[in-house]
């Protein structure tokens, strides 16, 4: 039976990316080694980080001044990478949902953090749209994705001081004016890879203001310096990220994405407003994530749940549980994601319906 | 042409570790899904990631009351995360090479290191065996493997402290008496897997007694209430580390590999002390490492070096070069490596002896 893998991260990848690992597995570049067990130093290893260093810089228009590195730890990392080498005196976070909690609380270890708004009073359901940044934040954090709430801010904000943002699950979905941020960073392991490695997109000249000593692993200097091989990286992981950078290209980019992903994201919301048995946990159309896709049983049919999610299962859908926080279902439906699997949901829920 | 891998990190794995990744990426334990786009959270990888750890404590034989984790960052993560966990005063480093003089210098902005010595004015060549530990020194950090300078510290020290020690290049190719150490790391792409995982094992009541607030994913502790999955571990990392831990098992064990490895590194060794060409770097036998065979051109044959390197290249031989640090030339023999290389190494010695 076909399988949809609706997993919230690690998650789908594009076939071509696997193929690839795998050819590279069997013998690297011609090398007659395996990918596994060539060194990172190796010119055809040299090549596969530049070449996808370059491949982000082209595919999100990165303006002249800013570096792209791959590095190890994911976004947890990062929460605390993030203000070591940005946050002086005092940063500016939106608390959008878990995970911009968790990066304001490794924030507050380091530097006076203000939260200008949340929206935990109605379970993370919406995106905050009115907040005042203190004039002399050094930044303002965002989380873009939402993975566990389904929420996205899905236009870069407009705000007075630079961004920094946590893009983990959206990075790649759409175009980003990154001429905003500051610092954008990614774990891998939804829209562009295996899991272990984590995007980097750094302003050159927003780092080495602090007064602190950081430390040598932390320090993104380091990292540009070293062209993102200080130590060891994750090289499968880095590989893989490569493979789906060709690939996205090949798609046309992260504006032809966009479309597809507002295409595919259409096709679920539209069902889940229309089908009563089913009800989206964002009420705010403006602020659905196109990536996850968080509903639940319709209050009268809140029995049927256990029933439904064993229907999908039979039908192949893979991954479909909510998160605890939310419960019921979530879809997510990144870049790699066909609309056919899209399809096939959203046929399992009228089936559904019909059946009751 | 036959390829024989001598580089030093990452570096050679076992075939059976390479043919059991392509099978999963291809479809992982049966899911119809690739090993490289399934939840870390899904039954069939938690099953990896816990056989994994079992399979560390058996081959070790790890004592009760000590954990097993996978992380990310490397050792290099390891230099500052070990002394914000361990150190609260004081701590004692044994300054053997390049890679303790990098973990001295994390420490050292945590806390007091004592550096109870260090073998810099021989260049690393030997293993210092005299020297004072400070009574009130919390651990002794030591690097039991120095890949650039080829010396190994092949016995546990007998001391008076707690034991930390960086094994990532020699862990598993000996037995290790692991109730002497408060906490062992390793980076695994040398003798366990890809690049992207870092083994840690770590005595659980060494831990909690520092003073300072760890960031969240610097602390063990966190890792270890999460079994390995407070943040995404790297996947296919993890993965090729339970496929090398199983493999091991199959040959024996640590105590059969240490044979294996005596064996195959005095077959090097043997033919460096009686070829007059070559002269390995590290004086003293009992110093030398089993993992990383440095050498040189005997000073009257300097001028050969580059001779050797262009004979050796051209039958196979790859990543022979040595580090900079010390010149020459580094065949790297990690426990995976074939004595049929040790000796087409060998043998390649003896014929370019046998030319000139």
């Amino acid at each position: 039976m076909k399988k949809h893998n609706f997993y919230a991260g690690p998650s789908i990848l594009p076939g071509f990316t696997m193929e690839k690992t795998v050819e590279a597995i069997k013998d690297f570049a011609g090398t007659g080694l395996s990918l596994m067990e060539i060194s990172h130093r190796s010119k055809e290893f040299v090549a596969v980080m530049e070449q996808a260093q370059a491949l982000v810089k082209e595919l999100l228009q990165v303006p002249e001044g800013y570096s792209v590195l791959f590095l190890q730890g994911g976004a947890s990392l990062q929460f605390y990478m993030v203000p070591c080498n940005l946050l002086n005196k005092k940063a500016a976070y939106l608390n959008t949902g878990s995970w911009a909690s968790k990066a304001i609380k490794e924030a507050k270890l380091v530097g006076e953090v203000v939260e200008v708004a949340s929206s935990k009073n109605a379970n993370f359901n919406y995106i905050p749209k009115e907040y005042n940044i203190p004039a002399d934040a050094e930044y303002l954090h965002i989380t873009t994705n939402n993975t566990i709430f389904g929420t996205e801010i899905l236009k870069d904000p407009d705000v007075a001081v630079p961004l920094v943002a946590d893009m983990s699950s959206d990075v790649f979905s759409r175009p980003v004016d990154v001429s905003k941020y500051n610092l954008i960073y990614a774990g891998a392991q939804k829209n562009l890879g295996p899991s272990g490695a984590t995007l980097v997109i750094v302003k050159n000249e927003a780092l080495g203001k602090v007064e602190r000593t950081v430390p040598t692993i932390l320090d993104y200097k380091i990292h540009i310096d070293n062209e993102s091989m200080f130590n060891t990286p994750s090289t499968l992981a880095v590989y893989g990220c490569l493979q789906t950078l060709i690939w996205l290209k090949e798609q046309g980019g992260v504006e032809a994405m966009e479309k597809i992903n507002i295409q595919k994201a259409g096709i679920l919301y539209d069902e889940l407003d229309r089908n009563k048995f089913f009800v989206p946990t964002v009420p705010n159309t403006e602020d659905r994530s196109r990536m996850n896709v968080t509903f639940v049983m319709a209050p009268e049919y809140v029995e049927l749940e256990k029933e439904f999610n064993d229907f999908a299962s039979s039908r192949g859908m893979l991954g479909l549980k909510g998160h605890r926080s939310v419960g019921g279902f979530r879809a997510s439906i990144y870049n790699a994601m066909p609309a056919a699997s899209v399809q096939a949901l959203v046929d399992c829920m009228k089936e559904f319906a019909k059946m009751k």
